[in-house]
């Protein structure tokens, strides 16, 4: 049996990932692949049992280093359990955030270091990186975007302008560093614009 | 204020740690010393809650590298909840296992890597390493102490014999590499003679 494949989809609060996520596995299943969909934090009943964990208390209630061991944890568990067995498996596994915001919000805009928090990662998820990230992006901005989308729904979303600007710079960091695996993509448009440019990003994995 | 001493004890199943602890800690109190003792894994309400986490479902509920993580994240915590903030305020730390015990039953025994484990955990606790560690270790064996305390307590305890003569080998390799922090102390004899060797052992700290 073919390997199926590990998409993710990365971003900032409000830029459709969601959406995104399921107009694209809508598209690959009528190509007559067999898809996954998943989300992080969680995407596994270990990784659900510390994202209850995560979002309990308050701003002070984990620190920061604390926090990325968690979602590092959640991780492994949600690797173990549901994306590696999928793939290996042969179906097409598509998750709604993985590693790379772990790198962008706590190693980027959190001071941890995108590198450090690599590392911790790798711990857990041994090789088990994206075949394809697809890093979706507005042109006008992290923030008009956020606004335009509404209220923060949660402690991330309601942290101020400047940190939702540095998640988008680390992202794009780590775009830079990775262009084979990560691929920006133009999130403005119709929905239907944005799946198109999803599916030609995966052209060569199809 | 001066700052406080973090003095850690380490060793396999049954070799007396919980009742060593409490007789140093009396001991350290009556040299007019302020004294906090804790305990791995938990320590902390953070550290508790993962804790709990870690002990629920069977053996097959986490993966090594996700419970490495976890016991990371919750060495973190404590260290941000308890350790830290005792000693910065002059009080001296004494913890039943801490990053120890994380290198030998993951690192070495579990086959994870005694480096690896160690830098995920340095990640967490930043430099906050134990002053002194006290390694007990009976001299006939970590098989027949253990066999000698009675039956097994939990899943770790129920491993085999080679999993706990690991765990030992583990504990000596550890002690070699660091002969500053890690005293090795013979556990045999009276808990009285244990408890003079302990603080023989922490004589240039007082």
């Amino acid at each position: 049996m073919a390997r199926g494949r590990f998409i993710t989809l990365e971003g900032g609060e409000g830029v459709g990932k969601s959406t995104q996520l399921a107009a694209l596995a809508e598209a690959l299943r009528a190509r007559g692949l067999t898809v996954v969909t998943t989300r992080e934090p969680g995407g596994s009943e270990g990784a659900e049992a510390i994202r209850r964990l995560l979002l309990e208390g308050g701003e002070e209630r984990w620190s920061a280093p604390a926090e990325a061991l968690l979602f590092a944890a959640a991780r492994t568990d949600h690797v173990d359990k549901i994306v590696r067995p999928a793939i290996l498996g042969g179906q097409w596994v598509l998750s709604d955030r993985f590693v790379d915001s772990s790198l962008a919000y706590q190693g980027g805009a959190g001071g941890l270091g995108i590198e450090a928090v690599r590392a911790v990662n790798a711990f857990g998820i041994e090789g088990w990186f994206p075949d394809r990230t697809l890093l979706l992006l507005h042109p006008e901005g992290a923030e008009r975007a956020r606004a335009r989308d509404g209220a923060a729904s949660d402690r991330i979303g309601g942290r101020p302008a400047s940190y939702h600007q540095a998640v988008e710079e680390s992202f794009r960091a780590i775009a830079a560093a990775e262009p084979e695996r990560v691929r920006l993509i133009d999130a403005s448009g119709t929905p239907e614009e944005v799946t198109a440019r999803l599916l030609a990003a995966l052209g060569d994995l199809l």
